[in-house]
């Protein structure tokens, strides 16, 4: 984002770039006209009998790109996703990219796109960051119709004893509106239902975004929505999706939703844009789906995750990588120098400033995410994604910090060089690929117990003393072990700005602990959400929201679109 | 949807049809591929460059198909537009149809799919009646920004100086949610908002909907959405969305929704539809551009408006016909046995009973209809929709009191034969427009003032003998005419299911007055809306709700949809 001052806005770069038609950039993966559904010359979505007919193809080999904890700096995750999978492209590679859809909340309000940036891009920009092919709008639907029908169930007579005070499901809006992040519901007497609070949460936040992403094919996808916990009855029992008879009619609602999405990078390298849930209250990874269909039609797929390291990478490897063919061979951890810097001290606005000796203080946060990835037993390369205030001694610095602890390193500069900028870091990736030092296993057991599990993590991962847990979460933990929920993996809700669950503690923060204050059961998704402080599900707009700035020129193109 | 019974569902039929590739259809009208944007293999929109270029071809005729007042029996309006349709094409004329986009809240409610019925159907009528094309989610899109932006703006200082009890913007979703109707929204503290009173219509009751119907063209449009009011401030004078400067993202958001969808009829017809405005708080009619896209494309358009001729096609003549270059050639009168026997005191339990007295009685309604239309001057046809049921004597009953009145009647049967079902009403539709005694004229001009205009309608079209306004709405025709409204033409909001503001007065009711309670300005659409009785912008659901019986099968193929 702090690039557009440089010189032309993503949104110019995006438009200048000539797009190739969609079935030209289906064959590099072997797909024909009839394996796409067209949405307009360059988008598509692949169809059901393709996608069925791949189940016996082998896979090609994954690679994750994550991050240090993200800073207002900015680290550009997305940017060398993309510019990776250029970089391998221009090596000859056969690599498809797999990311996450945009939301439009966040669009409307002040975040930059999230098809990358520069000239490491996913193109149609502007489609995908507005509506894209309706994913999300069919999720939007699913998640209210569901909403609708239990407030008309209790409504009509309450034949399941559903108790209005223990509705869990909320509904959703693809937008930030922090006005209805807490509502009363049916008032204006009998004939409008039955009054209760509820919010709305962000459509990303949605379970069944979490479910969509997680579900290997659509009957999956039926069986995970059939699971999902909406309420407690009288007797605190769940009802689920599957007690309201309402899994078919969400499946319905979601039939194109669960087809994977092609577009192209500026440089024409095949990207699969499929399912974006949050980072925090789920697991913030692209499809299941779109991963394995990028795997099994490239050798190579570049893919990532949420937020840092602690929080993204972490869930992908122990959530979305557990229940599917979806196995890593190598990780990418990017940084920038002046995220590096803010790590080490230096406040936002100094950041112009030349300061080798906050980057020696930030590279803490660096090194213990790298120790995270050798945790999990798997070969990585950090990559330094460059910005053009960064100066030779900073950069030499870094470099030589990385080569003390032989950690493999390698500049990057795909923002503003697109694929030229990523060849060191791909041969690199590709190196240690070859050498095959892959010994990837999840951090815990299924079986370990709900507690164990996130003190696992919390001890492991973000380097805690330890998890003090709320007498409610402690309560939860053993009503769902109870429940049968007890083997599901933990997904952790916590800040993203730190490794600790402060997110005013940067670098690498010792002797805290971790404090979980409540349990979420997403059991349609199948994982449990821990949440550690507050987790924001509905975001806000600022006092200046992007969306002021945007509009169409007469023939319908879009100006102001970061 | 009673004919169901008889053989295949809807939806049966609909799926055993076979498709030709909308490219195909295309060029039925002359468009290449290059006119088209694809949505899959059937579906397309039209690109904005040739929508502009259309602007200089000369017009096709109109043909607009209306209907007596709707009874449980159903009529079959959208079924007799697409056999009609058909008809006309099965006599080798150029034609289009041009029809609403239905909305997912009936879908998955109580409803029929909104695409015809049996064999007189637009397909594919699964993504026609489900997402479709994505336009309904723009516009919910656009509906909900704009009110979190209303929300935002006042929680970060209010400069507009919005009275928080003075909000008209509403959110929307496409869907029927009584629990939404009145909510109260900000709760939780400071920082999440100002509480308010605030509440939920069905999508298609946003005036974003009505604008999007009503717009010649995306500039338009842009300058009908800055024009809505959102709010009142402090003083009580109007807060539109130019003042929130939120016109430009609004029309981003959507600037592919305002481009009509083309799809086809089981008969290969090319259909576009686009566009589903209400037919109480709005006009009831597709777009604006879709019809004149039709017209410009065909020699012939067939066209349906909402509801019964005193609702749809009242205000197709006086708004939708009044400022664009839409003037109807004739009038197709829909009427079933069924309904007229239900109009003339039948219960729906004893409809299978042959009754030609209450047909005479009922037909009472029918003349009313056929009355209205020749006020507008226009010549019109009868289509007498059959039904399996009806007897060879009612039929006759029917066209005989149609002869001895001189009204021109066909006998159609487009539900079961498709286009050859509607031969005789095409053959009788052609020799009127032939005949040219077209003097159309709309019913007011719109220099009277708001209360003159509203018993015009009254008095002209519903009968009655008069209307009374409430206090309310005595107030608010001041004020409307002290804010420059009062040259707008009137959207009248009553019951469907009667000539006058009773549902239960079937018939032609007489000596009733009509009582004004509310008076609502759509200033972006252009119109005020005049609320009769009860008007509910915001459906609920039923006890066993259609979606219940919605499914897939393992390939994502919808069951159970009709």
């Amino acid at each position: 984002m702090q690039q557009k001052v440089k010189v032309k806005s993503d949104i110019e770069i995006a438009q200048q770039a000539e797009m190739k038609l969609i079935v030209h950039i289906a064959k590099k993966l072997n797909l024909t006209e009839d394996d796409l559904e067209l949405y307009g010359k360059y988008k598509a979505k692949i169809t059901s009998s393709k996608l069925a007919s791949l189940k016996k193809y082998k896979s090609g080999k994954i690679i994750l790109v994550t991050a240090i904890n993200p800073t207002p700096a900015g680290e550009g995750k997305s940017t060398v996703t993309v510019g990776l999978g250029d970089a391998l492209q221009a090596l000859n590679k056969k690599v498809a990219i797999a990311m996450r859809e945009p939301s439009l909340g966040p669009t409307m309000g002040i975040k930059g796109g999230a098809a990358g940036g520069g000239f490491a891009q996913v193109l149609p920009m502007e489609d995908i960051n507005l509506h894209f092919t309706g994913d999300l709008h069919a999720i939007t639907t699913a998640n209210n119709a569901l909403a609708a029908f239990i407030d008309n169930h209790i409504h009509q007579g309450n034949e399941l004893q559903i108790d209005q005070r223990r509705i869990v499901w909320k509904r959703a809006v693809d937008l930030n509106d922090r006005a209805l992040r807490k509502v009363i519901i049916g008032l204006g007497g009998p004939l409008e239902g039955v009054p209760r609070e509820d919010g709305f949460d962000i459509t990303v936040a949605s379970e069944i975004m979490a479910v969509l992403c997680l579900a290997s094919d659509i009957e999956d996808l039926k069986t995970r929505l059939a699971r999902m916990v909406v309420a407690y009855n009288k007797d605190k029992k769940p009802v689920t999706v599957g007690d309201m008879k309402m899994e078919g009619a969400l499946t319905l609602l979601l039939k194109d939703a669960i087809k994977p999405n092609l577009v192209q990078t500026i440089e024409h390298t095949p990207a699969i844009i499929h399912g974006g849930p949050f980072a925090n209250i789920a697991h913030g990874c692209n499809s299941v789906i779109a991963t394995t269909t990028a795997a099994k039609l490239a050798d190579y797929v570049v893919t990532e995750a949420g937020f840092g390291a602690d929080l993204g990478a972490e869930k992908f490897l122990d959530i979305k990588a557990r229940n599917s063919e979806i196995n890593p061979e190598a990780v990418v951890i990017v940084a920038t120098l002046r995220a590096l810097k803010m790590h080490g001290g230096v406040a936002k606005a100094d950041l112009g400033k030349e300061d080798a000796e906050a980057i020696k203080k930030g590279f803490s946060n660096l090194q213990k995410h790298v120790e995270n990835i050798q945790q999990f037993g798997l070969p990585f390369v950090v990559a330094v994604n460059r910005f053009y205030t960064d100066t030779e001694n900073e950069i030499n610095t870094l470099i030589s910090l990385c080569e003390q602890l032989q950690i493999p390193v390698a500049l990057t500069e795909v923002w503003e060089k697109g694929g030229a900028g990523g060849i060191e870091l791909a041969k690199k990736v590709l190196s240690i690929i070859e050498e095959n030092q892959n010994n990837f296993d999840h951090l815990y057991p299924l079986e370990a117990g709900i507690e164990e599990k996130i003190t696992t993590i919390a001890q492991k991962v973000y380097g805690a003393m330890g998890v003090e847990f709320s007498t409610k979460a402690t309560k939860q933990i053993a009503d769902f072990t109870a429940n049968g929920w007890s083997n599901l993996p933990i997904c952790m809700a916590k800040t993203q700005y730190s490794l600790s669950d402060d997110p005013a503690l940067l670098g690498r923060p010792e002797n805290f602990t971790i404090m979980v204050r409540e349990l979420k059961p997403s059991i349609g998704a199948g994982f449990i959400v821990a949440l550690t402080g507050d987790v924001m599900t509905m975001p806000g707009l600022p006092k200046a929201p992007a969306a002021l700035n945007m509009d169409v020129d007469e023939e319908g193109k879009a100006i102001g679109l970061f």
